[in-house]
């Protein structure tokens, strides 16, 4: 059972004074995702990446980043995610199988060209520019007139939450509110894309399924996203994909952040504090719209 | 010319009250990475990778990054990198090529299987855990005692010359010092993989080439970088891959990173502050070792 934190020993200077203590460190490790048809023992799969997280949901982070992926284009179409049993020791845990609906071609060639690099990461297999924004076809419902005294309420609701970064400081979250500022579902990862992943993932498996594949239902029309650290463009992108029309930052938006926020009609805040935001895309540019 | 930073209009909301307000963001476009044999009019080249960046140092970004990855072994081996002016006119700016000495063979093939995920990032071409870490067989030479009192005024020292930060507070840094805490260089950038790359890249083409790739030389013996961030896996594995033998962060390492950390004789301290830090792995276990 892989867990998401690793006790240490340290050494803690302070002062100058040293003295050994023990620490908790969140836990990273490789996640490889493999794809493929018929149950598990079938064998028919292909790798499909390799992706450092933490452990814990990741039958959610696999369904989550399928999805804001474009690999699937509905829940429905994952049967089951496994984690294989006939690995190396060592490895149990990290490898994970998704078999698909039989509907959904193995075709690792077309999945590659799917793939982006993200500015936090630096590597990856995709390698033209063209394909790095043509996910997002997808059209949103705009985020409604923002509720200043409820939004500045988030950051707070979402630390109480964050278990894992009370014990390590040392992983990001994402947090679904609803329009109210009801909590609805918290994910912990050392890697924010994988947090929020983990939320889509989430709320793909619960009733959230239709709502997303189903832009008429409108239920994710309120849905607020609230990410721990800055607002990249990747993470935006998921947000598109995904249907959450609001996503609000604790840090700072990139140039390419606010830029596919506009195109896409997200509401993009960041900076966002107890009493202040800056808002950079969608919602209110007039003040009677906050409310 | 790409910019580093990028002017904006906002809303900036604070106590209720709404205002129109000037703002800068950090900038973040894809860098199309082709790789090349003889001059750029010649074009046999293969394409290798896309990476979100900040505009800057990109030669430099792009020699860090073909190191660290283990493309190339020596800077030697990059005759020239250019960024190509055959594109669209709205690439212009954002597709470099690097020369390769005849010497390296374009096989993208064999880069392919150098890759891997960060848990920063999640998409990645790379495909099995067994390959995230082939890279880091190279031995660094320990770092000497820590001296408390000088690496404790590096954070500070880093945030003097943060430029980028001081405007948007939306990028991350890489600051690399000497044994005696004089800052050396320092890289700004959207991404905490591309700053690395880019102090890296520095390194390499300035006099620290041949320290890097002549062990025996010595000279990065007493080299501390500096991160704005976490330590995740993928640093230390580029300061093991640089012969940087000391990584501090300001913020948490993770189980990962400290356990590459102990394997490749890394020293490892992460909450760095002004009177105080942690330390995961190598350097003084022992109080007289801390200075």
């Amino acid at each position: 059972m892989r867990t998401p934190v690793t006790p240490i020993q340290i050494s803690r200077v302070d002062q100058g004074k040293v003295s050994e203590v023990d620490d908790i460190l969140v836990t990273e490790e490789p996640l490889e995702i493999r794809l493929g048809h018929g149950p598990l023992d079938h064998r028919k799969e292909v790798p499909l990446s390799v992706t450092m997280r933490t452990p814990g949901h990741d039958a959610e982070l696999v369904l989550g980043f399928l999805f804001t992926e474009g690999i699937i284009t509905d829940p429905a179409q994952v049967v089951r995610v496994e984690h294989c049993e006939n690995v190396k020791k060592e490895e149990r845990g990290n490898v994970v199988r998704a078999e698909l609906h039989p509907s959904v071609e193995l075709d690792p060639a077309k999945w590659q060209r799917n793939f982006y690099t993200s500015s936090s990461c630096g590597v990856c297999g995709k390698t033209s520019i063209d394909a790095v924004r043509t996910q997002c076809a997808r059209e949103i419902t705009p985020f409604g007139p923002i509720d200043a005294e409820v939004i500045t309420t988030l950051p707070g609701r979402m630390r109480e939450a964050q278990t894992v970064f009370k014990h390590t400081g040392g992983n990001h979250a994402a947090a679904l509110f609803d329009g109210e500022g009801k909590l609805l579902l918290l994910r912990e990862d050392v890697g924010r894309h994988n947090a929020v992943d983990k939320v889509i993932g989430a709320l793909l498996t619960s009733g959230g399924t239709n709502s997303v594949t189903a832009p008429g239902q409108r239920t994710t029309d309120n849905y607020q996203l609230l990410v721990s650290g800055r607002a990249g463009f990747e993470l935006v992108q998921k947000c598109l994909m995904a249907g959450i029309p609001l996503m609000a930052a604790v840090g700072a938006p990139s140039s390419l952040a606010v830029q596919l926020a506009k195109e896409g009609g997200l509401t993009l805040i960041g900076f966002l504090q107890r009493d202040r935001f800056n808002l950079y895309a969608g919602g209110a540019g007039a003040e009677g719209q906050v409310a």
